[in-house]
Formats: structure tokens, C-alpha cells, sequence
């Protein structure tokens, strides 16, 4: 470490230390810190890019915020000249689940993982610049293998190491039984460092296990450790549960523009500063600013989330977007003196369902008699907009919201 | 089960019991009885041979009684017409030990598991037909195995499941680390039985978790499941540890004649009717009577000893070899008053070496003056012929058993 850093002139050194800064930021835990400095120094020493790892499931390629908090992150060593490798785990997701009990992961065929990976790089085009990124399928490396081959592998990592995952010692400790074959995933996500002789890789805290294994087997196979980046976990709309497309918590960043800023909306006040942390293209600064004038009062937490709102819509859509969304919103909710938090509240009918029987099944009304009364007196909106006919019937998307007299309002969830 | 059986004829009956009597005898398990009945039921109907299947490690192609156990069993199955699956784990052989840790797993070259299995095969033509043996080399299918095929392999157990076998049960109750490699030795040995499609596997007790791999993955690749035909261990000379070569407590198969019955004298007495039943050819009535005839004190302990000593050299070198055998026994040490049990002491000098330096070395003598002395008084033998030379410097060699006066014998453990 310090012969490294004793070779730099300040110059050197003041990058080091200005890079630094910049990856550090929102970061949930670097391991270990030191070779993150090293591996910088080094870099700028020998004028040779780090090589960044991520890897991408090919099962599910709905790209959300949730993702983009990774994404972020990579942009940031993109701007400072260090390669991206984005690897998309085919291997895996051809084999699926060979118990056949996980419904999530079912066979793809090769036309779905290319499919999804294409998906995938359309939207992370948003955030990275897909045309300097380094492109892997590890199908290449990991079908190569033969048993043998498996066997060495195998050879180098212990039962009990393996058995420290979180989920896997939790399984044991209640009697639910792991699979052979999930050993595995953790050993081909460490292998695919070996053979990319991957610098650092990123992701989730959920990944902390998997991306260690990547340092462990580099080790083993005589090759420099990667330095393991972890990112803390959004929580999506719910405030509760990390944002996932399967919890329905979560805002796409191909969704429109009045959908991306209504669902920002419903983020709870105490996540606003993690959002302007982890998905926002604020500078550290900024988001001090943001914070301090949140706690002094200087800043109304719902003017706050309306700059949340308006900056994603401008990350995903532009300016020009996110003010008509702005716009929009002010127009239809604010003048309504729609409340700050809108209770959310899941619909289990069918999509396709009358406003009567909405109105009951979400329990705003008490009968069908009494709803259509309302509608009579047009004291029912959906997303704003009066309703007139009491036969209507709509479409039901995620995100909607029903008002019902001047102060109820409720936002479905699909 | 029932139906098989009632298509039998009273003839085919009496067959099925007449060969279940004489499987059944001396084995420590049958894992289920009623699938071997069944099997042997199923074979007479369809007048179509059993698949027993035996595996060998080609890295100990040393055989001694201890292997005819099983051996003795596979010939019992041959003599009614069923066919032997000779498989040399050889695929296993090759691949080591990946950790380099154990030295007793190193890497075997293509000639040296050839080698090694021509060596079994003409120890093993003392007790089976090897004219109508199957022989196969697991590296035939495993070789083939691609990543894929291992993790469609690995997802038809769980870890808990290989957990169970008692040795990784203890190494994790005491902290002592398993690597995953080790979890494939009885997939390997499962899969193999899937391939070869065996009714029945044989194997000492300690292979009890090993065999049951074959049921366990036959049912998953659905094909019908095989017996678990389990033998008792053989204790060693030494009456305590399983025979084995590193142990140095064997009888091999290839020693000559006087060596093996000099061995066979040294059994402990309470081993004597289990060696009977498990490494000789008699018949279940023949041990019994022996068994009874040695309880009464009909029959002499010494002379039971004599009569297994010359049955085991007669298995194989003939019954020629066999009286001379005793013969020579009778001659050098009967007429001698040798005792009954000769204390065997391990020689831990040169192989090379003096009479004298033996003799004190093994505490026979308490100086070289007095072995000298001893020698010169004509009071010293080595394998009951006398020494007249203290200058004499011999080749020790196991089972040497050295004379000082009329009473003191020791055995030379090499």
C-alpha cells in the first residue's frame, strides 16, 4: 500500500484522494477499504483502467430505481476512465432449477437471454455508456467446464464456509433443505472473477456473501483479490421491503414520466434523503444542502419530494418532462389540496372492473347504493378527473389514485 | 412383491429360498430384504441375471482377506448365474485430491489405474470367475459430464443429506473442515450404479452411506432401485483394527503359503468362527459344527487355528501346498512347544540387519554380550531354524518369528 502511494507526486495523490471521495459516497461497505486505495493508486501510477464488475440475472430484466442504485455507482467509475464489465449470468439461467421446485427460476432458452439482456442494456443505456462497457455472457467460461474441472474447483472452498451464507445457515438451523446444486451459484459468480480478473465488484448488501467469493477464489487461483463494493438495499414505496418488481413497491425507469412523479409522491418522508443519496445525480453537497434545510424547516418535505420526483422524471426524460409532469401534478392533485401521504392500498378485483365496484371493494363506500349517490354528485376522481358516469368501467393500473369527497383519497396497488 | 412371488411355481419357490439362504448368510445388512427377495424372485421368472455390482479405489490394488469378504459373496451370486459389475473407480483415481492435502489421494496416471486394476483382476481370479465378470471404468460416463449435467446431478440431493454420512457428521460436530469436492465421492459412486442400471451393490459396512447414494439416485433418474448388500468388517491380526495393508495387520492373497498360515496362527481366538464364515469356503453347516465342537471343547482352539490356517492356504495355493503348509508348522514350531499366542512386536530397525541388533532391538536380550552368548549356546532360532553365526545379518521380514530359549516368541511386525 504505502510503496504504492510513495511513488505519487501530490498531484497523483490529490486524485487518489478526489476519487476516493466520489466512490465512497452512499456506500454501504468496501472490503476491504485499503485495496480500494491501492488498486486507485495503482491505476493512476500505471495509467491503467480498473476493471468493474456487475452481474446481471437474465430472469428478470424490469429495470427499477432500485437497480439504478448500483448503476449510479458504476457511472461514476465510468467517469473516471475505469471499464465496466457487465456480465449477464446465462449459464445460469439456461440451467434454471434442477429440483424444479422454484418457479422463479425456470429453463430460459437462448432467445430469452437475449432477449432480456437486450432489454436490459436498453435501459441501463440510461445511466451508463453502454458503448464503452465490457460485454460478458459466462456461459462461455462456465459451460467449458468438465466434471474434473468442477471437482478442482470444488476443491477449493470448504462445506462450512459455504454454509455461513445467511439464508443457508438460517435453512439449516429450521430443517429446510438446501439443494447440492446452490452450492454453486456462489461458486460460478467466484469464478467468473478468476477468469475477468475483475478489480471490484459491486452490488447489493444481499450479494456480500457472493461477491467474497469472487476474492476467495482469485485467491486460490494466484490472481489479485477484488475488492468487494456493497450497496445498501432501497426500500421501495412501501418504506418496508426492498424495492422489487415482484412486491409491486417499485418505480421502472421506462415508465412514463406522470407515473415515475406520482409514484415518487408516495415515497415516505423519513426515505427522501436515501433516494436523493442513492438515485439521484445530486452531488454529495446538494444532498447536505437538501438535508439540512429539511431538518431547519427551510424546505416543506412536500416541496422536497416534489424535487425528488422532478429530478428522476429529468434523469430518465429530461427537463422538459419532468416540469410537464410537475405541471401535471400541481394541476390535478395539489389544487384539490390533495394530503401529503396517500394511503395505499392493494385491488384484488380484476383489472378491467366498474367504478362502483371499486369504490366498494376498496372500502371507500359502504354499498353500491351509496356509491353511485357520489357519482351523481360528483364528488368521485380517478387520478383527478371527475367522473360522471356511474357505469363506467376502467382499467385499473398500478398507481391510481380515487378521491372520494374532498379529503378521502387512496392509491391502488396492483 | 406378492404378485411376483405368485407367479412362481413351488419349484421356482424353493429356488428363491435356496439362494436367499445363501446371500443372507454371514452379511451384517440387506437394505431392504424384501427388494432382494424380490429381485431374486423377479430374475428366476424372467430367467434374467442379477447386475451385482462391486467398486474398487485403484490406488490399493493389494488384496488381502479382508477384500474376500466381499469377493466371497460376489462368487455366491456368479455360482447361481448372476452377473458381476467390476468397476474401477479410476475417474475418481485420476482426479486426486484437489486440496493436495491428503497424500493417501494422489493423482494416479492413465498406467498406473491400469496397472492397478490388472493387478486386482489376477488376485481376484483366486475367488471369482473373471471370464464372466463386467468390467467397466467410471471415467467412461464421468469423463463426459459437463457442468451442466453436474448441477442437474448436484439438485436431486440435498446438503443435509450428505451431511448424514457419519464422517462428515463428526469432522462438522468437531470443526474440522470438509471441502466440497468430497461431496461428489458418493455422487460419483450413486451416478455409477444409475449407469450400470445395478440390482444389487456390495460393500463392507462402512460403505452403508456410499451404497445407498445408488438407491437414492436411481429413484431420481427413475430407474429401479438397487439392494444395499452390506458385509461385516474384518478385524486384523491384531483383533481389533480393520484389516488393512497400512495397518500391516493383512493376510494378502498372493503371500506364500508358510507366510499365510504363520499369519492365520496368530488370529485371536474369538475371531476364530468369524474368520470361518467370512474368508473360508465352508458351508453354513460346516460352521456350525465347528462353532459347537469349539464351545464343547470337542475341538482344540490351536487345532481350530490349524484347520483355518491350512482351509485359507488350500483357497489359494491348493491343498498340496496346504498340508505342507502345516507340515512345515508342525516341524518348526509344534514339536518346539511353541505357544498358542505369540506376542507380535513391531521391528522399526533397517530390514537389513544382525542378528544381534535385532535381538536386543526387540528387547529379546538386554545386550549384544548376552545375545552373543545366547547365539554361541545354540539358544537362539529364527522361524524355528537354528542360528549359529552371531555375525549372521538377516532380512526381516513380517511374520519372522525369532526363538530365545524354549519359552520366549516374538512375532516381527514389519
Amino acid at each position: 500500500m504505502d510503496q504504492i502511494l510513495n511513488q505519487l507526486n501530490v498531484e497523483q495523490l490529490n486524485e487518489v484522494k478526489r476519487q476516493m471521495s466520489i466512490y465512497k459516497q452512499g456506500v454501504q461497505d468496501i472490503i476491504p477499504l485499503e485495496d480500494l486505495e491501492r488498486k486507485v493508486a495503482k491505476s493512476i501510477l500505471q495509467n491503467k483502467p480498473l476493471k468493474i464488475k456487475l452481474g446481471l440475472d437474465p430472469s428478470a430484466p424490469d429495470v427499477h430505481l432500485g437497480h439504478t442504485v448500483v448503476l449510479n455507482k458504476m457511472r461514476q467509475f465510468q467517469d473516471n476512465g475505469h471499464i465496466i464489465q457487465l456480465i449477464i449470468g446465462d449459464f445460469t439461467g439456461k440451467i434454471g432449477d434442477p429440483t424444479g421446485k422454484s418457479v422463479a427460476r425456470k429453463q430460459l432458452t437462448d432467445e430469452e437471454v437475449k432477449h432480456n439482456a437486450k432489454t436490459y442494456f436498453e435501459q441501463f443505456a440510461k445511466v451508463i455508456d453502454m458503448e464503452k462497457v465490457e460485454l460478458h455472457y459466462n456461459s462461455k467460461w462456465l459451460s467449458e467446464l468438465n466434471f474434473e474441472d468442477v471437482i478442482q474447483l470444488a476443491g477449493k472452498i470448504t462445506v462450512a464456509r459455504l454454509l455461513e451464507r445467511d439464508d443457508f445457515e438460517e435453512r439449516i438451523a429450521f430443517g429446510k433443505p438446501i439443494s447440492l446444486h446452490e452450492f454453486f451459484y456462489p461458486l460460478m459468480q467466484g469464478y467468473d472473477s478468476v477468469v475477468l480478473e475483475s478489480d471490484i465488484e459491486l452490488g447489493g448488501t444481499d450479494q456480500h456473501f457472493n461477491i467474497l467469493m469472487g476474492r476467495h477464489f482469485q485467491e486460490k487461483f494466484g490472481k489479485e483479490k477484488q475488492v468487494a463494493l456493497l450497496m445498501p438495499l432501497l426500500e421501495g414505496l412501501d418504506g418496508v421491503e426492498k424495492m422489487s418488481k415482484s412486491k409491486k413497491n417499485y418505480i421502472g425507469i421506462d415508465e412514463s414520466p406522470q407515473e415515475m412523479y406520482g409514484k415518487a409522491m408516495s415515497i415516505p418522508d423519513e426515505l427522501m434523503t436515501k433516494y436523493f443519496e442513492l438515485v439521484t445525480d445530486f452531488t454529495p453537497e446538494q444532498i447536505q444542502t437538501t438535508k439540512k434545510q429539511l431538518e431547519t424547516g427551510d424546505l416543506h418535505p412536500r416541496d422536497a419530494k416534489m424535487l425528488l420526483g422532478k429530478t428522476i422524471v429529468r434523469m430518465y426524460h429530461g427537463i422538459e418532462a419532468a416540469e410537464q409532469a410537475e405541471h401535471h401534478f400541481i394541476a390535478v392533485f395539489q389544487k384539490g389540496s390533495m394530503p401529503d401521504d396517500i394511503p395505499v392500498i392493494e385491488w384484488k378485483g380484476d383489472k378491467e372492473t366498474s367504478i362502483i365496484d371499486l369504490l366498494v371493494g376498496l372500502e371507500m363506500l359502504s354499498s353500491k347504493s351509496e356509491a353511485r349517490r357520489m357519482i351523481d354528485n360528483k364528488g368521485v376522481k380517478v387520478n383527478g378527473e371527475q367522473v360522471g358516469n356511474p357505469q363506467l368501467i376502467l382499467t385499473v393500473t398500478d398507481g391510481v389514485i380515487v378521491q372520494v369527497g374532498k379529503r378521502k383519497f387512496i392509491q391502488v396497488k396492483m
